[in-house]
């Protein structure tokens, strides 16, 4: 028998499980599973592999072995019904005799979906968890509106300037606050920045820990039309360049990226932000005041308080001696 | 015998006593202070009480009683030696045949210094315990600097904005961050606005929850040359003004303020900054982004990263979608 806090607890260490490999899935999403044995004891945990390898229900199933017989699933999206590159997840679940499947996110993927109304056919149980997964929401929402998820990433002053009035900004945040930030590029399909950063920084984009490169690299994106001179760091890493966000985006969505992140500068943040397709937040912020300086985010002309663009805080990280705010959209 | 975990629990006791006392204590330090019995069980614990009552190592061995005889103390800061509206309680703690003191911070206010000396030459055995005390860093600064201590506080967006474009700023923060600023207000000394906000606003600088006034109120101060119109709230209410913030400080500081909290507006908080009085910084930040408008911290002309003035942060708490950042200036 299973209780609800096994339940629960099964769907924690699913969610732990899935953020081990969020940036390594797309075009699918991260997603992880947990089977517990007819007893209610944690029998196998898995997560998804990289494209064309299996699925979280597939990788815990093999974990648990026959200690499935008549146990249950606990998965954070729907198993899928639909054979692409390994097959449904649903059938597998149904194979391995599991007794009781538990999924906390409706598979909002026509092709996909129809996972948990299979296994109800086949006479196994099924529940929906009313949760929300974090790790899960870059993936949904790139699905839902078939564009990549997009955040705009940030570093300020708590008086909200990004650079000093001589551009100057070298080093806002400090070493931790830095290093979140390489490892989080680790995890994303790509990486986007205007033409004025690419010309003026001579940045490489690259997710480096200390010297070392991850080994998982997002792809490097440049938009604008002006082009990037011979002999900087994109040229020799090699880098995709697009006349504007919404190619941009149409491409890398058709590439497979699910989860992109904007860095900068003030122009192309701009365009993201009256695109209206700014769809996360990541602002790390130092408790430091500037006094006068410049602002990525200064892009109107004027405004009220109705124009103002509200998000929910979905987590709060003490970096050190910084702060970082993580935001999604209102209603996304 | 007590253990060092027990002295560590009394502490953390011992400061969240003197946390439940602040802003009633001025001029005198919100202390805290648990009386161990000879086995080393909680037999008392106290907070200091408003002027001219007992202070902390008074009430708790009032409360431990026979119990505290060959027991141990635990003090957030050395106790006083000085005779004033009270008698010393180092006397005190040996006339309870108190056996060990431990107290968390030398008292710097020379008049008070010495009760670790005088318990000593008694034959109790005196602790430092080297740690920092949050609740008595209002104080132990403006005791160092012979002013109040001064916070500055704001509310903004996570673009940095206190206002839109046409000034509008009503709500830029939620319900929670809003009750938290009233209910700080009812712990601080005295709330200083500069004449532009006294005349725009027509404010009241209260301390309320819902429409209930704390009980205990901060004096209403108005910093600037031009005069507050009849009519407005703060006359009805009373206020006292002051032509520039160092007049403001030192007679506050005379008054017994020790813990004080600029409000604004920007004119007001460019004075406190440029004047290098800001201690701490309190920002309310609302997960939302106007794109354009008014900082009020807009206060110098150019700027380069080595001007940048930098704090520590003491403590980061969500209030429902809002974030508090709490901040002490670096080197305090």
């Amino acid at each position: 028998m299973t209780t609800p806090r096994e339940i629960a607890e099964a769907l924690a260490q699913a969610i732990a499980a899935s953020a081990e490999v969020r940036g390594t899935t797309s075009p699918n999403p991260a997603v992880g599973a947990v089977i517990l044995d007819a007893a209610g004891q944690i029998a196998g945990i898995g997560a998804t592999q990289p494209p064309g390898g299996p699925h979280a229900e597939v990788m815990a199933l093999a974990a648990a072995g026959t200690r499935a017989r008549g146990g249950t699933a606990v998965v954070t999206l729907e198993p899928c019904n639909h054979t692409g590159r390994t097959g449904p997840c649903s059938q597998a679940l149904f194979d391995a005799a599991i007794a009781r499947v538990f999924y906390a996110q409706a598979d909002p993927f026509p092709a996909a979906a129809g996972g948990a109304e299979y296994l109800a056919f086949k006479g196994v149980e099924t529940h929906f968890l009313d949760t929300t997964v974090p790790t899960l929401q870059p993936w949904l929402n790139a699905v839902r509106r078939s564009r990549p998820n997009v955040t705009l990433k940030f570093a300020s002053t708590i008086d909200g300037f990004a650079a000093a009035t001589d551009g100057s900004s070298q080093w806002i945040t400090g070493a931790a606050a830095r290093a979140h930030v390489h490892e989080d590029r680790s995890r994303r399909d790509a990486i986007l920045v205007g033409t004025g950063t690419a010309l003026s920084d001579n940045p490489s984009l690259t997710a480096r820990s200390g010297d070392q490169l991850y080994p998982r690299q997002p792809r490097r994106v440049v938009v604008g039309k002006r082009s990037v001179p011979s002999g900087t760091n994109l040229h020799h890493l090699g880098f995709e360049q697009y006349s504007g966000i919404p190619e941009a985006l149409a491409v890398l969505w058709e590439a497979g990226c699910r989860d992109v992140l904007i860095e900068g500068g003030p122009t192309l943040a701009a365009a993201a932000l009256r695109l209206e397709v700014v769809d996360n937040i990541q602002a790390y912020i130092a408790p430091a005041l500037l006094g006068a300086g410049k602002s990525l985010l200064n892009w109107r002309e004027t405004t009220s308080m109705d124009e103002i663009m509200r998000f929910d805080i979905t987590t709060i990280r003490q970096l050190d001696n910084d702060v970082l705010i993580e935001m999604q959209r209102k209603g996304l």
